[in-house]
């Protein structure tokens, strides 16, 4: 049989159930700190019982599952050293979550465990469920993953990333849950032998809702400038200060944040650019903003568009402060450069959908995943399913398993083509 | 002697000695509740301290005091019912003020006291502290004046004014400091028999310092609007929402911010336009705002060119946001309307400023002040002082007593010719 030509037709009516039902259990209140929100996050007794629930699970289906130093999940149904095709996502929330963000890649991966021993496939497949990639936890996010592709260090894990909670350094949370922090580099293990990395993850956006479309096959991701503009101008009495006299750093703002959205639309090739924070000093009705700070979120997958943007950002400030004789100040948060999805994974998913015979697009990611830290050491890919309205991180977040049935339809055929 | 047309000139040294003593003085440790700002409100041992210490001067120069029944003190060289030349402002503080807002006027008061008795000058006199203007205590700005003006309720006093500190009543707390709150109706007899009124008071303003003037003669006070506009677009996520799908509040605040400026300066007649409150929810870098709330204050002493940019700019932000697919709505707080000076008065001042022979200017007063209270009840006008970099409300608040003494002059000349 030649797996490559061969597209597997699901039952659709019989995963779109499942997966329907898993999401829903994991909503119980074994698996979530509140009453009225998803929110579980690493070394919480909420986040055991979820990992729990998916070892015993994957157990049932003769896959042998453990943790690295830190708490990441990995399930695998070969020995280790053999290829594998890898799936996944993260299963801890934010703090006032919505059931699908993160969870619906980890049931998903299960589910096409649950499929590829239903068709008797043989399929060698390694689920991999990353700690906290919402930052709930630690403050830090993708933070799991990044432990895995080594993007921290010594110092951050025991001193500088401390829990939200009570402050103390994540090495001892580590420790006391019973894990062996000391040994973070031996996570990297966790991306040993990937032929193939998928990651299926609700959009986060409105595209597919609002285009009709089922699926997306994510090309990149997105990266990102954070930053904040700092403007220095001068608080004044708001009744006794004539329009000519004045310093107003929240003019300043202005002009930035209709300038900035020229800018994203200008640069192109999907661009975005946002101000999410506006702080204004002192904030009063009757006082002429003196300072106000806005941050900058600017992503895209263009490295030269979405960088120039954040650059042209910080020189117009600069000259928009001048001439009302204010200061602005630019300082850079952080910085990630794009993800490109890796052309193989990217046509596997690709045929696979097309295959399946829904409506689909190809698309850029502008939220940062797990995914981003397994590129450098595997060919990867993600697929979107749609969300109502773009809302996630909220606890109306929602997403219709039916699309989850036809992205396991399509994961499971692009897992088939790709272990060919 | 024909009074109006002779110029007292001072002795201004002696008097700025006795000024800069005095409201050094009212920053001991007696007089404050801070130790790092003047902090008085009514009903405090400090406030308390505040009024003993002008009664004990103004007793020391033969006046009688007394008080109303909420605790605007009172004091008069001559018999109850004599027509009275009356000076004064407030002497308490904003929370974290400095020594000058206020108490400066009660002070000069206090000063054209003592320099018609060293001048023998039989002037009948009146001076007036009124209680709570800035609102510290109750949040209640203006609040003694406007008690005076009966422009407060019987439910205001025993319901809706409440203390910052506690949460309890102002009747009750009047009660117990000894007063009779009842009778707040009484309050009104503070302003009877006056043939003119001054208040000076620092200009909170930069506009005398930066003109390098001495002296503001105050034309009429600012009318205002107070309002706020609540914009409501949509939050998503900041990297998975293309720009062309987006529904920013915050780009339709940024129009308005810049829309308003453009108002107040085409409105002319010194109106001025602020905001000051800028609340984005939810308010992080990676979301789009779907909701900001900008505070308004508009003002001015012509009333068809302040109310005019109000209501353009709500009609503004309405339009800005429709072109969004996002809604504002407009809400005002409060509108004052524009209280003129009375021209006799104005006159007064400006011909004793014109022969004291120092540079000053004839100006609106942007800032609300007691004077607006007492307007209706008798002929008023106000001067000014220049204040370094027109700080107020702020610790390092800072004012020349030399200047000071120079309207300690021009009050005691305009008072002498308004009783001629």
């Amino acid at each position: 049989m030649d797996l490559a030509q061969t597209h597997i037709t699901i039952d659709r009516d019989r995963s779109r159930e499942r997966i329907g039902r898993d999401v829903e259990h994991l909503t119980g209140a074994d698996y979530t700190r509140s009453d009225t929100a998803i929110c579980r996050y690493a070394y919480t007794p909420e986040y055991r019982s979820t990992l729990d629930w998916f070892v015993a699970e994957l157990r049932a289906l003769d896959f042998e599952t453990w943790e690295d130093p830190v708490g990441t999940l990995v399930a695998q149904n070969v020995p280790a050293g053999t290829p594998v095709l890898a799936l996944g996502s993260h299963c801890d929330s934010n703090r006032n979550g919505g059931p699908w963000d993160g969870t619906l890649g980890v049931v998903l991966a299960l589910e096409v465990c649950r499929l590829a021993a239903e068709h008797e496939l043989a399929l060698p497949l390694r689920l991999i469920s990353f700690l906290e990639e919402e930052g709930s936890g630690f403050g830090q996010m993708l933070l799991g993953s990044r432990i895995c592709a080594h993007r921290v260090e010594d110092a951050d894990l025991e001193e500088r990333f401390r829990a939200i909670d009570d402050d103390r350094p994540f090495s001892e949370h580590a420790e006391a849950a019973g894990y062996d922090p000391a040994r973070w580099r031996d996570a990297a293990h966790v991306l040993d032998d990937i032929r193939g990395w998928v990651e299926c993850h609700i959009e986060q956006g409105r595209v597919l809702q609002d285009a009709g479309e089922q699926i997306g096959v994510v090309e990149a991701i997105a990266g990102y400038v954070h930053a904040d503009i700092e403007i220095s101008g001068r608080a004044d009495h708001a009744g006794a200060t004539p329009m000519d006299l004045r310093v107003d750093a929240l003019a300043v703002a202005a002009e930035v944040a209709l300038e900035l959205e020229r800018l994203a639309r200008a640069a192109g090739h999907g661009t975005v650019a946002t101000i999410g924070e506006v702080e204004v000093r002192p904030g009063l009705i009757n006082v002429v903003p003196g300072r106000v700070r806005v941050s900058l979120d600017v992503r895209g997958t263009h490295e030269p568009a979405f960088r120039g943007v954040a650059r042209e950002i910080a020189r117009f400030a600069e000259q928009a402060a001048e001439r009302r004789g204010a200061v602005a100040r630019y300082a850079e948060r952080q910085s990630v450069p794009a993800t490109p999805m890796d052309p193989a994974v990217v046509r596997a998913l690709d045929e696979a959908a097309a295959a399946a015979g829904v409506p689909y697009r190809r698309m850029p990611s502008g939220a940062a995943h797990d995914t981003m830290c397994v590129a450098d050491r595997a060919p990867t890919a993600m697929i979107f399913v749609p969300c109502r309205d773009g809302v996630s991180h909220a606890p109306d977040e929602e997403a219709d398993p039916a699309d989850a049935a036809v992205a396991a339809e399509i994961l499971l055929n692009a897992v088939i083509r790709l272990s060919a």
